[in-house]
């Protein structure tokens, strides 16, 4: 059975030319960054070319790059790093209630060591207003942080408004742009971000590395501290070949990103479209056009989104009911609770999230499997059954 | 010219096997571990894999292993995680004055935050006195932390030792274990440790995954906060096929290590007798026999570390004048300055540390080529002619 894969906002396959990159750099030029000798060099060159990419992919220098594991520590880099660093200015920090647990659980951390958090709400689509982020601002505040897509529901956020409130009060702002790098146009000036999140395995590349976007004067503390690398700002051995995938990630999808989101948008209209028309008591969740060009997020009353998933699966279609980082956990998504759906909509969600090689014939095969799945889970359901 | 790699402490190549068997999940098995879906499942069942091999070759249970982003989280997440889940029972840490600098610099950031570290002094051959650890325990004290073996001078300490003090007087113990993990046997319940720190890619492994281990019933908080992977000790999306390599690289090394030891050890010491006979003004940095099968480090008077460095890597011979973590830096290495070494000598020192592939006809080789790099510098050397 040829399997269908769409859950590419949980993770990407590594596309061929980054795993070739990286074996390269893990058994031929498998020097430490740091060494000082050939294979050091080598090491630190590829790294360096990666830092180029990275940094020319949302129009900043290289020197503002940071590599680190990953998005859950690049958001803990940010909050935990300018905590300490900005806590003579204050210890009020603005977010939104739909971030990514990275952050969130990040800031219910800092709140039991004497910091302060606005969590902002959001209007049904799941937009946070800039006017909101400019009524939460106290001479306290030291972070705002907005993501720039939401992972879940796929709305993209106003962040050059938000930016610009940022801006204009001097107080650092950051976006956690995992679902986005590589996927949408970014420019950190036109955004007025100073703080800029991201991971590889979003975007063909490997899991295990991601990026920090620091601004230049910005001042934050490290979060991982030891020896001297990456200027100091985060110690740890240099994770060479996981950078070179980085880097050659970003390359390719700098060169398609255009043309992908044209192709991928079309597709997830296409099923919108195919699955709202055959499935009644449907919706979509997020916002109809401020959205990723790969995301389609549902509600489907009267099933269980983990039986639709589960019985998809056997069907060899590969989807999610919300974040893969909870999706083991049964509490309804914090996401749609913040848009206002109700609990009962809320557990009958499914997530479809397309990719690079995301076929039309594979979005047809969708669209005629899961309204037959849907049909038969009805028939044994008793929520169903009692409907008005 | 076939290049000679004698800087094995710094970082190995990955072993074939390893990058093989990576690269199944990276661009065919590519999941997300937390996924329901198949494509998840199958992930996760090879990062249980691995974290069985992970806990058998230290002798734990498989619940007891957190995958890390390598050596540097590990002992990060230890230092800060004790003293933040501890923080009520005390605020004392001791430590040794040559542990890797990612134990010394997040001791010096506990020491801003209300922590009081001591730091103990060594023997000449940079051995910690187990007695000096209990005379530094206090009723305040949360935490003992002393390395498996020194990544520089490559000394064993004596950790089962230091362990029963630590156990006797119901204090944590962590060991670095970065430079023994698969190259040592390693017990944790005969050296009574309660939390171990290892990485990747001083094992054969990748770059960018390391591992913590924690005792069951050990507190200790977590350093990244956000999804609830690895049983919610530490977010963010697991690194599969990392994990992957790592688990490949243990089960790889379990199998050679005590063959490999031996081996290494007679390499080691016909170097170090090759070497010192053939150098006068030379002597063995580290104690002559608890010491790890792979390393050499010598003090050569009159010459400049990184000018035999550098004209070594002309012959094509990689070797280190230290840690690479810091090798960047011209400050002398705090090791040799904690074992005595008189500054000029430190600074003339080299550190060539054997590896798997490493041969006979290399050693020889070596052996060969560095005594005359040395009288060709010593030549051009003003210290050399002013000697007494």
């Amino acid at each position: 059975m040829d399997r269908i894969y769409l859950d590419h906002a949980a993770t990407t396959p590594v596309a061929p030319e980054v795993a070739q990159a990286m074996l390269a750099y893990m058994t031929q030029n498998y020097g430490n960054a740091s060494s000082l000798h050939s294979f050091g060099q080598e090491a630190k060159e590829a790294v360096e070319n990666s830092r180029d990419h990275a940094a020319s992919i949302i129009g900043a220098k290289p020197e503002e790059i940071v590599f680190t594991s990953g998005g859950t520590e690049s958001d803990n880099f940010v909050f935990k790093g300018v905590a300490l660093a900005r806590k003579d200015k204050g210890n009020h920090i603005i977010t939104s209630a739909i971030e990514h647990h990275a952050v969130l659980e990040t800031c219910k951390f800092l709140e039991t060591q004497g910091f302060s958090v606005t969590y902002l709400g959001v209007d049904e689509y799941g937009l946070v207003d800039p006017d909101d982020v400019k009524k939460a601002v106290t001479d306290k505040t030291i972070l705002i942080s907005i993501m720039h897509a939401n992972n879940e529901i796929g709305t993209i956020e106003p962040i050059a408004d938000i930016g610009a409130v940022a801006r204009d009060h001097g107080i650092y702002f950051h976006t956690d742009a995992v679902q986005t790098l590589g996927h949408c146009p970014i420019d950190v000036d036109a955004l007025h971000v100073d703080l800029l999140s991201a991971s590889g395995h979003k975007v063909y590349g490997p899991k295990g590395v991601g990026m920090l976007y620091i601004r230049k004067g910005t001042r934050i503390a490290p979060l991982l501290h030891g020896g001297d690398q990456e200027r100091r700002r985060r110690a740890s051995t240099i994770n060479v070949p996981g950078i070179v995938g980085f880097g050659r990630a970003v390359e390719l999808a700098k060169g398609e990103m255009k043309e992908e989101a044209v192709r991928q948008s079309a597709l997830r209209d296409r099923l919108i479209e195919g699955l709202h028309s055959s499935i009644e008591d449907s919706r979509l969740n997020g916002h109809p056009a401020k959205r990723l060009p790969n995301n389609v997020n549902i509600s489907i009353a009267y099933v269980e989104g983990e039986a639709m998933l589960l019985t998809l699966d056997m069907s060899g279609i590969a989807v999610s009911t919300g974040s893969a980082c909870t999706s083991s956990s049964l509490e309804p998504s914090h996401v749609l609770a913040a848009i206002g759906l109700p609990i009962e909509l809320a557990h009958g969600s499914l997530r479809l999230t397309l990719g690079r090689n995301t076929t039309n014939h594979e979005i047809e095969r969708v669209i005629e499997v899961l309204p037959a799945i849907v049909r038969k889970l009805r028939a044994i359901s008793p929520l169903y059954q009692r409907r008005a």
